[in-house]
């Protein structure tokens, strides 16, 4: 099943992400609604042009007439919100996401959802530093990455559909892995990274009192690993905390790699070192972002 | 003492640094010569406009009408160079550098150096992935952080020309380190964050043969800390290694402040995590860029 035009889309929770979506949407001539809780996002999206209509409360006609609906809420609001609201649905209605963790989301709600219903659970790898719709740029979505965590129980119809949502909203590559794999390498990709990047950020170097105006000693390399380390304390705490034991492994995998490399470096194993580095020099030409 | 108009400036090591020395000064009316090992460089930077004359060898009459000389050279090789050709300097020449690591060539090359020639060293903090004469650029400049590392044998007249050469060169902001400060500070900010950045892109995380193409699901989180990851690694292997106690110092810091998250988040100390990404993302607002 692909998307198709006359597809009714609703967005609930119209944030960064969220609003991002419709911005993509819209402009495509697709229909597009949306529930948030404040008004003044509703407002702005409907002056802005990125929505048909919307709502700031559950209106049972958006969520009964749309054929997809995507959430982009906190993880504990979207289980929170398909508990009290999945009655409202139109049978036959596909569900997706934009959640940063799957093993404890995908299972809940697929067990709790309504069988006429389905939950087709999707990871859209692309943010930024701000919140708020005001933010939203569909642009965000170019030469990044989408990935789909389908389980046992999703059908091939509905991972067509939240994989040719994906192309539609223009990323470059869109790709599979099962919820539990999904959360082990987002536990290395994003989540470590953020540790990392909040570490550097809040630790007390050596240097004396000139640490205190680090940001004049600082070239890019500081900031390119600190650039997240501005972050939405609520959200990424949750998402630590619901990914915790994949996150707390790849930790240690990280640590265990910095003290190789510490070791060598008190053994001036400069051979080692520089091996090392031409590793990664060789490996992250892969990663460079196709736009 | 400013930077004149008729100040004659040789660049020694015409690389991504250098030629982008080059580019600003030539732009802004300064005569610039330049001596490096490859004849294809010169002839690069001699059609680009970048430099008036240059050679592939130690040209006596380049090094001997100099007033200003700026070294841009790996560190064993400055000090190699400067015991072989310091005979050729001009009585009152000023040199200064763009060494990443102080200590260790401060002292060296002042003691060694004759005393009708001064050595003012300086740290600018901008740079690319990239090397070579073909990618300098003095757009890297803008923005970005510049410091002097002034010792007590240095005169008030050459720490000022110095510095005005940063603000010619379009550095946003000039500043004062002993050599020693300097160090501790760029092994946490630059040598640390190249650590960790080749730790992430090395290292085998869990996540079974997924991690084999990490690149499909990684966001802009992994691709900024690992940017560095690609690096020159005969030079970066180098300043590791002289500046070795302070780089293994802040490591231990680093770690210890990694291992803090890691206790907190193994307890569910989610007050405590969020209070370091309050912390963090407030500390990080400081660190970006003026342009």
């Amino acid at each position: 099943m692909k998307l198709q035009k006359n597809h009714k889309i609703l967005i609930v929770g119209l944030g960064l992400l969220g609003g991002s979506y419709a911005i993509s949407l819209a402009k495509q001539g697709y229909t597009v609604t949306a529930i948030t809780r404040s008004q003044s996002s509703i407002d702005y999206a409907m002056e802005q042009g990125m929505i048909a209509r919307g709502a700031a409360f559950v209106d049972p006609a958006l969520v009964g007439e749309a054929d997809l609906v995507v959430f982009a809420l906190y993880p504990h609001v979207f289980k929170e919100w398909i508990k009290e609201n999945q009655h409202l649905f139109k049978s036959g209605a596909v569900i997706t996401d934009v959640t940063g963790v799957k093993s404890c989301i995908v299972d809940d709600i697929q067990t709790m959802l309504r069988p006429d219903v389905e939950f087709i659970a999707a990871h859209p790898m692309a943010g930024r530093e701000q919140s708020g719709v005001q933010y939203a740029d569909d642009s965000i979505f170019r030469g990044a990455n989408y990935v789909v965590t389908p389980s046992e129980r999703n059908t091939p119809e509905a991972i067509e559909l939240c994989e040719d949502l994906g192309r539609v909203l223009g990323f470059a590559r869109i790709s599979r892995l099962a919820p539990k794999e999904h959360d082990e390498i987002i536990a290395f990709v994003s989540q470590l990274t953020h540790c990392i990047a909040v570490a550097l950020m809040t630790c007390t170097p050596a240097g004396g009192e000139h640490t205190n105006r680090l940001e004049e000693y600082t070239g890019d390399s500081f900031r390119d690993l600190t650039r997240i380390a501005r972050l939405n304390d609520e959200m990424w705490s949750e998402l630590f905390q619901l990914n915790k034991y994949a996150l707390l492994h790849q930790m240690t995998v990280f640590e265990g790699e910095l003290n190789r490399m510490r070791s060598m470096l008190e053994l001036d194993d400069m051979e080692g070192l520089r091996a090392m580095m031409q590793k990664s020099t060789a490996r992250r030409a892969l990663f460079d972002k196709k736009l």
